[in-house]
């Protein structure tokens, strides 16, 4: 029943340091506006799990079409078992307030401090505080810029879309 | 930084009884596959704030394209302050599991039973388990059919999108 919610926006989340590990999400969600935070929900088993947990710290980045390639392999190779960003063509690079890089190639990089979680069935639920992002040209004139190609997953499986150009004022 | 995530879905809240109410939202995500859960943050002040903390339930409804006028006053008139449902062109119907009502116009419903609430800075994100759903002719195969315009608000604002008809694989 859950598939009635999609298409779902996609996203990657980077966590980890040393070794840092980037993996699909959909399960993304805005949370507060003052002070700004979001929510990400993870399987139990995934690898993610294990570094948000480690290190408290996790980067959510924007992905474009572009980009569907290295969204899939995030989404399906586990980065505890083979050397997933080398499978991958992105680019780590510095992020600002946290210790968890960004991605070069991403539209944003949201960076993220976790303050709760939460568990909610076979997910976990991390609530964190936004402590800063960067962004790329999809986000030069402060909103999104709809002629870029966010990436949507169209359902659970090997589809996916994105937003339409049109703007619709009701 | 939140808008960094934007485009996003928006959804229709229902929550309610005797007087149920109507209410857009964005903020609502999927947490658990087994069992279904998915969650919603609504900030303090809504009435759909006070009417899920009463009764423990409440409806997701998918809303399309065809409804966003409806959509926009059921994200900026207050249920509780104006007969927010006779300013729409909703029909309220039964639901199957739950007290609080489907919308009869909506591709899905989604019946919800709160199982926990957190506080997140300047809303309260609603846990729940999914007791049942309805669908409309978009998920007739399953899935959503991608020629069903589903919405997205393209920013916060007036301003909204919808998904392409293109699927892509990766």
């Amino acid at each position: 029943m859950l598939e009635y919610l999609y298409p779902f926006r996609t996203y990657l989340i980077v966590s980890g340091v040393e070794k840092p590990n980037v993996m699909t999400a959909d399960w993304v969600v805005p949370l507060s506006l003052n002070p700004q935070m979001l929510g990400v929900a993870i399987g139990h088993k995934r690898h993610t799990h294990f570094l948000i947990k480690k290190y408290g710290e996790f980067v959510v980045a924007v992905p474009t079409l572009e980009l569907l390639k290295d969204v899939w392999t995030a989404g399906t190779v586990s980065g505890a078992k083979e050397d997933k960003l080398a499978k991958m063509s992105l680019t780590l690079i510095r992020s600002r307030k946290v210790k968890v890089p960004s991605i070069k190639e991403c539209q944003a990089n949201i960076e993220c401090k976790v303050v709760k979680d939460v568990e909610t069935g076979d997910h976990t639920f991390f609530i964190a505080e936004i402590v800063d992002a960067t962004f790329g040209d999809a986000f030069a004139k402060g909103k999104p810029d709809l002629n870029y190609k966010f990436l949507l997953h169209a359902s659970f499986g090997k589809r996916f879309t994105t937003n339409s150009k049109d703007v619709f004022e009701p």
